[in-house]
């Protein structure tokens, strides 16, 4: 029953078959073969636009070139307080645009409020050389705390930064749960609603490691090429990150089991509902539940065989705890470890 | 016919198959799984001593990443004037080490001398403020031209880097080839011959995307961890990139598929010798030839289905060309070449 | 009525004397003169210790290098969230550092306390690999809202942060002030407290452009040297720096003028007592007052000459604004406000 | 006889009475005061055209700042082998352009010819994401071997760059230096010849720490503020550089004192003409000469009183000195000097 995190599964078989077939014979290294040429096709047929798009192989090179694509280094980047470009990457963004400062911003449910970054923007003076200038706004899409925004939230908080001169980054490692769940286009979940880059998972939805950045405007990309060089991100044998990414974008199935990821995670949490003491501090719109559990509940549920994260030390008895669900989460461990825990009662 | 590069063809089956393998069930994330604790034990034996490895996706990840672990950034890494960290990673060194200075050095053959080496050190004098301070040798093997350093040159090399504070760095994307040709163990053609730091390259004889940066004195490795981090490097899903690296250490196929590929470019060597106007640049130590061609040979050669660079512009009626054998280049190519060169006189 | 900032004034004139007399004759350059040999002694004396000490000329400049010694590139710097090395310095210390964190955390009078360090430090974990890892705690003496830290106050949170394996940096760009206030010795409000490092401001008290980063202990100045020349901060004519320090160290002046500023901080404040609308935001210990005025108040005070800054936007009627007072300001301008202000009544 | 270097003297009297002078009553701090507003009036004058320029106080600074804001991190800066960003600014460029390259190009009497240039660029190929990209062509004037381009060969090199899409900047920590000697106009030795961005120098001429970065092009100076004050180099009391600035401009002072300098040269290398051993190594253009002496000799005149660096180690019982000569240097050390070389034989 392992709920640690989505990327402690593997991958899709149809990944590893076509990591496997892409093997044999000589193609041209650095991109330029055929398969790398593929992933154009794909996201334009999926974002119902001309994009460029760039494959990485993690999702902090994704977020990281990004940003440095989109703000100098004497420039500021707007995020939640807890999103994992501030909280999670070791200060990669910091090292990519060479010194730039995130400006962590609360927010309830881990989701950024224009009334908030409003007041962030206050004390971060345009044209004020003292300040970090304003240059990018980073949403997480879904948010570290398992809720997605709807796009009209993104659109509000994209038309005030856009308003400001600043560029919309939205850090999509969990995107396909979120459109998902949202049951709208992905054009609708991004440039529709004011994205202008996206960094596209696939790893934590079943690829190796394989990730895109996605410029909604291709003229933005600027010099990305070269950062992704300069940093060693850019593979040799491409064809290997390609063929994952073709294999993922292939028909609908990210988003089928993005879908059954979140079903998981949403039967996690109505099987929860109820116990005593337990109690859901955020809504599950994706594939991972927030849940206070009573300190001995826990511990029975890892005497059981269960695997999760305390997020945040105990406090009064109870644990806030992490469930994450995947792919590849078999759904009788879902209903083990509910079962686990009714019987606890 | 592509001798364009070694990192033109795919991966071993075996190593397919082990990433296929790889991918069933959930396992720790970050690294912290059984086939990357494997690797260390891979390693002890190769080298004949404990070491601490890395695993990372690009030889220019692994070598900028080595530099900066080695090098402050006031530093000054020495290296060969054609070298690949100086000429082809579009600056990575100076990114990963922020802003140290490469110095090049000439040397027949792309190999640096002791005599060479001095030179350049008292011009960089240690403790001169003004100076970027001596702080990195790096040599590398094979040489990008093709060439190998012997241990007694290496170790003569190394002896005046320590005698002046530095450390030694071996970028050995084609350490295969080199180890392959010299017939020494690898831990005579490193360690022992005074080599601090590897780039044990896996990608250009067969894995997809698989390198690790090895220190043999772990202590040595201070905190390539946060920077492998900061950088975007480290894969979250690791064990697909340890069973790589599982796989190409396993027996000895590493050394003996690198031996083919030598074999192949000594046979391009000898097949090309003595037609009228071609004349070979360097002596065809490992898996690269570097060879003088007549303009209408080499346009012959391209008509008949041959792909390879050049090695620079025309000059006096020739071109200075390079072809390069991997583990996957077809023996019959290579025949089919050297006829078709010879049919031409 | 200049209140605007302590750097709005000139120089001393024994300042501007003792860069004149430095002018004549050759003497070594890049600080091998006897002017800066001099500054070692002052320090000596002042602090009761022997230091390491640097000159340079500018606060961001002290604070960034002095930072960037004690902080590796993956490190993170925890300081108060109105902290000017975190809000005023356009990113510095995340260019000179390479890319750390600095940690913004709340505190009331710009104060911080052990216990909300401890929280902060609670998020940001020791040993694992996603965060920016701790290495520096820096204090601000004065603060930037016009307090000073008591001894016992910095001494605590110095012991925390050395039980964390961190150092700790004060940036005394009004070191001057805060000593005049506390009336202890400059080693009891340092070195005896736990403060490894001091950037020691002399231009807001009175110098044209100099500052000094103090090393309580020399061998922790590490390559403090080649960060200065590489950052443009190592002055050829070294001499006319030291000059300023020189003449600012002699005798007690630096805390009797810092003293002379103080008192007429408190005089406004005790002056504005009692206006009607009129509130002290916090309490006057250095050279600054920050007080909530009646908007109406404040456009009287500036149409009458004063200048001064708001410090944030009206708020129901009133505005917060700063006061700033330094060793030229003339005390019958500080009466002439005060007379203004009441006459507004 | 102190011929060590030009910074080893001190400064103009009239700088340090404009310095003193300006040392009165409270002005806006951080360049908007008045005579922060004058330098810009005395650079239109002195180059006939409007430009943008930043006063900053150290060459070094005043280089790095130049190049950042010309070049991106995965840029090229082209310059002589031998030019001080290169070698004596202790990887300052790297530092403030994020890791850019500097391509050493080798040229005779320390000057780059177009067709060096041209050579190196070959080797540079423009969108190749693997080489680091053309940016910058960096010429010093006078260069580090005291020699002067010709408006006619800066004209020819800056149309190669700007053929190549890159910006020219000139290192012009001797620029007085280089004009007297020319005779022309400095707009005829900048920007009529192609130059995009000035480094221009008054320190060695005789300020205490003052040079200006000026920008032909007031557009190009981009985001220049951001930088200056994130490193550091944003002065808050900026009028004592401002004051150095505008007594240095005022007239043609440091005109007349640069050809005083230069003249002072010129009589040492006329005066060393002819005595057995000694042999010029460069043309004497501007204030600095380069001459082989016997080592007797050199041994001789430092006995006698005589100071000045070895320009390398001593090679066939004679070694390559560098005599620098100033503002300030006295005609009759220069007179002593030659005296006693002379009387020697």
């Amino acid at each position: 029953m392992n709920f640690l995190s989505d990327n402690a599964y593997g991958c899709w078989p149809e990944i590893a078959d076509a990591v496997t077939a892409a093997a044999a014979g000589p193609v041209p290294s650095y991109g330029a073969d055929a398969l790398t040429a593929q992933i154009a096709t794909h996201f334009e047929r999926i974002f119902a636009r001309c994009t460029i798009a760039f494959p990485v192989i993690s999702g902090t090179a994704a977020n990281a070139l990004a940003l440095a694509t989109l703000c100098p280094p004497h420039g500021a980047v707007f995020c939640h307080a807890e999103a994992h470009i501030a909280v999670d990457e070791c200060g990669a963004p910091e090292f990519f645009t060479h010194g730039a400062k995130l400006i962590g911003i609360e927010g309830e449910h881990g989701k950024l409020t224009p009334a908030a970054l409003a007041t962030a923007l206050a004390h971060q003076i345009k044209g004020f050389v003292h300040h970090a200038q304003p240059a990018v706004l980073s949403l997480t899409q879904s948010t570290e705390l398992g809720t997605v925004y709807t796009p009209d939230e993104i659109a509000a908080l994209s038309r005030l930064a856009h308003n400001h001169g600043m560029k919309v980054h939205m850090d999509g490692a969990r995107f396909a749960n979120a459109v998902a769940h949202l049951g709208v286009s992905p054009a609708a979940a991004t440039w529709q609603a004011g994205v202008d880059v996206l960094s596209f998972g696939a790893t934590k939805n079943g690829a190796m490691a394989a990730e895109a950045v996605v410029f909604f405007d291709p003229a933005a990309a600027g010099d990305f090429e070269y950062r992704r060089k300069k940093s060693g991100h850019l593979i040799s044998k491409m064809r290997f990150v390609s063929a994952q990414l073709d294999a993922y974008l292939t028909e609908d199935r990210w988003l089928t089991r993005a879908a059954g990821a979140n079903r998981l995670a949403t039967r996690l949490a109505e099987g929860l509902e109820g116990i005593n003491g337990v109690e859901l501090a955020h809504p599950v719109d994706a594939n991972a539940v927030f849940v206070w559990l009573p300190d001995a509940l826990a511990a029975h549920l890892r005497r059981g065989g269960a695997e999760f994260y305390d997020w945040g030390p105990p406090s009064g008895g109870r644990t806030l705890i992490r469930l994450v669900t995947s792919f590849a989460t078999p759904p009788e461990d879902v209903e083990r470890f509910v079962a686990l825990a009714r019987a606890s009662q």
